[in-house]
């Protein structure tokens, strides 16, 4: 083996490396504990790092963090909707739910408080952020539907699915998971193809991408 | 024509009417504008009384004042869903749904100030409240569908299903009021059918009932 060059225990992380690291221990402390209930003082002792240093990062107090994990869990859940343009259209879409309930599975408590808001944390500045995931989730399945120019029947479809896809998450937390997690997946894609079915009654536009969906079944 | 007992300009008004004819003024000043451009002030001038009386009912001020007017609309909301059960099941549905969709229209600013959150005068409280109308619809529902016990996978159907309508209502009122009412309405009905047919694949109770309802077409 080639001998690596020694890490050194205390390295010096730079300005945004410190600040990744101290997300990641929030996120980690926010994933099973409500926001009211994690301190900067919890932030410092599970990042490894003095008190001072947290409060160096986040002069903002508790909000700032919060803030700042809620950014950075959003940027983790619009990758979850980051599929590649290729194969079936509907397998493309089981394989970003799945991303996205292994995110709602590995963060329980902290997806539940962010999405159900009511937390003494909550603003219209976090709500902002929710929303942007939401509208980002939208977008990325309009790319994959392959249309530029939605109308409000098709938009409306997506959006309704995407909150009920939300909701799904908040009460298979509530269920104690259940039902599995193969079957919620499953059975959520099979919903979106049913709604649209319904939509493409009304919708031209809807009934060709019906069309083209029940082509790869 | 019988000479009426003449009415008093300014018949001394019971505690609780008095209430009530605030809590108009003030859902009527809600309807149209968000909760944080209403003022004490505003109602007394809306129900043409002095500005004391309001705050000698409302001494929690603008807070106690929304809290309150919220509470109010979560009753005339959730009598939407109060149907006689008699009748086809999708019928009895869209009538309730119809009742809701009318609530919306002539509530939009305030209802839309409500569900999304973020204002100024949330609450956990007023959360609770809107929580309180998600339920209540559901148990309405599971009423008229006659089943004592839904299993995990009716319940969160139907709970999905309400979310998206609620969904559906905000997008309505951010598109104009775009598609036409009637067609929102069925549209959702089709919705609720569609999402239940998906669910009975993988869960007898939701058969039993799609199969109920299927007769009633």
């Amino acid at each position: 083996m080639t001998p690596q060059a020694p890490t050194p225990a205390y390295r010096r992380l730079s300005v945004e490396e410190r600040r990744v690291q101290l997300l990641d221990a929030a996120l980690a402390l926010f994933a099973h504990r409500p926001p009211e209930e994690v301190s900067l003082d919890d932030v410092a002792e599970q990042a490894g790092v003095s008190r001072p240093l947290v409060y160096r990062y986040f002069p903002g107090g508790k909000q700032q963090l919060y803030e700042a994990a809620l950014s950075s869990a959003a940027d983790e859940l619009r990758l979850c909707f980051d599929e590649p343009r290729k194969g079936p259209l509907l397998a493309r879409l089981s394989r970003a739910l799945d991303r996205y309930l292994t995110f709602v599975d590995e963060h329980d408590t902290g997806f539940s408080a962010l999405l159900r808001g009511g937390s003494v944390v909550e603003t219209s500045q976090t709500s902002g952020i929710v929303d942007g995931v939401r509208r980002a989730a939208a977008d990325h399945i309009m790319r994959h539907l392959d249309v530029a120019e939605p109308g409000p029947r098709l938009r409306m479809t997506v959006r309704m699915w995407i909150t009920a896809v939300e909701a799904a998450s908040l009460i298979w937390l509530d269920e104690d998971k259940q039902p599995p997690f193969d079957e919620l997946r499953d059975w959520l894609v099979e919903q979106f193809l049913a709604v649209l079915t319904v939509t493409a009654r009304r919708d031209p536009q809807s009934a060709a991408l019906v069309e083209t969906l029940a082509a790869d079944l």
